[in-house]
């Protein structure tokens, strides 16, 4: 991978921040273990370095790695159709490509929904290697393009449910950032600030790896949308002084009974929102829904390196000879869950009937 | 002040850690900012040197900053018994430096009543300086003792609640490092332990200034105790997973209803434990009870500097242009709470009448 500095893109969508881009040379990945302190993008020229991008979290996000492991197959295919090989050989070589990028990260249910999208590609009567790298170009092009749409669409439906003035609170990054762009939750924020400009952002630092402070307080900054950043645990606080009217986070899985895998900590706030009677919103786009999965404690629960807890920065924050315990998501039961936000309108309980017509409508 | 390095005290007690120590040279604190990668200490001479000490969290821990407030009077007395004052003079002038030491952080109510403590010794007819010192440093040591004695006892009421093999979540650092030694909520965890090694020790690292990953982890470790360190946002997650039989940790000031002060995030842990069933304990001494005070809504917060939520080890960790909210404390409803365990036993609710016990029978 090289690494290249480049000033952020002018770009056309709503929000000045995008996580990555298909170019002649490669993927372009907005590095964001580099965040805020040095924006980067470094270049993506092969399926593996992709797959090395995602479980590394340079790219992170469901909606992104979605889109990331589609372009990945595209790498892949750039690739193959490089050599001599043929139309089934390549194709054969590919799926093995995409199997290995199926293999970085558990949670998240888009990256499995956009390699499914890619295989049916696969599966699709093409005559020559030219005409399969092409639609699989297409393909993934496409998959980024909708992701945009339905975030644009998640965030017309979510500005709704926000008061006018209201204090919104989010977890995480569900962000540009984590999408082909606009956002999620940060979707919803946005529609929300270009309607009313008094409302107040609280962004939850989100540790172990402080996507809130590091990701979502840059890409606000970046769009001119004021944030206040605390830590987790200070959510109760928060609801206690009356500050916060409405929590909106991203989604990971959502569930056919719409039971949620979201950062770790997702379901304490979920847990705190109720105890305030504050509404708790997901707001995701169909393709983390994974509506063959009835319920969450189904959904595979990533845990990553006990370096995310007992270090920032390569420094040491703990004495040694500790045990950890570090799973990267949790599971939010759907009863604690006032809406589900999608490009098709935001779903309510129950959801099993809720989610289930706007798969029927699709 | 002087940073000395030296090995930790072997000590009688039940646990190997000393917070603080009085000496003919003035105050050894062990240095808590610099925890866990250095042990040191530092010789505090004087009471202004103490109230910066306070401020600066170099002693931190409601009961330890009681008795670093009662060991700063002492430091003062000490200062102006070496002049020529009058008895009366020397007298108004400990008054003032313990106006100074009270100054220091508003929320602990532990500081104002060793305060109260040392003043009547002032107010006691005493006729020479040297009594007055004399009668001081007595005062203060025994303000020390009873600690310990409280702690130990606090131990033993509270190990009583702790079921055979039990998963403990504690939060912040209420252990020998911020009391006179043993510590109260890891009192009751140094307990239950030396009653039964298969308990479970879990330690949110409480964000923004990691005391459990810094401190309580430290102390745990010094003792042999295993511990797993979680981020706080996990405690809903390990409670899902039924990890946790009982959360205990403990205060800054309780008021006459049984409303708990402590650490950002107690009250999100007590909301937490609450959805799941889990009996959530405040361990304290009754010099943290402030029986004068109605309810927790009274008590002042302190807060404190956004560095604290903004960089860790001084790295910027968030964007530039944000806002925070530091809140030191919050403020968990005596209605989450299971009991509170106290040298004299373990009060339960309906608190304004089992505390008012408590000091009834004093």
């Amino acid at each position: 991978m090289n690494a290249i500095e480049k000033s952020l893109p002018d770009s056309s969508l709503s929000s000045r921040v995008q996580a990555l881009e298909l170019t002649a040379e490669g993927v372009n990945l907005l590095d964001q273990t580099a965040l805020p302190l040095s924006v980067s993008y470094i270049l993506i020229r092969t399926a593996q370095e992709m797959a090395d991008a995602i479980e590394t979290m340079l790219v992170r996000g469901a909606p992104a790695i979605g889109i990331a492991g589609a372009y990945g197959v595209v790498l892949s295919a750039r690739a193959y159709f490089a050599t001599d090989l043929s139309l089934d050989e390549m194709t054969e070589k590919i799926r093995q490509d995409a199997r290995m990028l199926a293999q970085t990260r558990p949670t998240a249910v888009n990256l499995f929904w956009a390699l499914a999208e890619m295989e049916k590609v696969l599966q699709s009567p093409v005559s020559i290697p030219a005409e399969l790298l092409d639609r699989l170009t297409e393909k993934a092009r496409q998959i980024h393009q909708e992701d945009i749409n339905a975030c644009l669409s998640i965030g017309k439906h979510g500005a709704a449910v926000v008061p006018q003035g209201a204090g919104i609170l989010t977890h995480c990054n569900a962000g540009a950032l984590a999408t082909g762009g606009y956002g999620t939750a940060l979707g919803v924020v946005r529609s929300a600030f270009a309607q009313d400009a008094t409302i107040q952002v609280f962004a939850d630092e989100t540790r172990p790896r402080l996507q809130g402070a590091r990701l979502t307080t840059w890409e606000l900054v970046e769009d001119g949308i004021p944030v206040t950043l605390v830590t987790d645990n200070m959510s109760g606080s928060l609801m206690q002084a009356k500050k916060v009217d409405v929590v909106v986070v991203g989604a990971d899985r959502i569930t056919a009974n719409g039971d949620t895998a979201n950062k770790i900590g997702t379901y304490n706030l979920a847990l705190i929102a109720h105890a305030h009677g504050v509404p708790f919103y997901v707001a995701a786009p169909l393709s983390t829904i994974d509506i063959t999965m009835e319920t969450g404690d189904l959904i595979p629960i990533e845990e990553r390196s006990s370096d995310e807890i007992s270090t920032v920065n390569g420094e040491l924050l703990c004495a040694k000879g500790v045990n950890f315990f570090n799973p990267a998501f949790d599971v939010t039961p759907a009863k604690y869950i006032a809406g589900i936000i999608t490009e098709k309108g935001i779903a309510r309980p129950p959801y099993q009937e809720s989610l289930a017509k706007l798969f029927s409508d699709k």
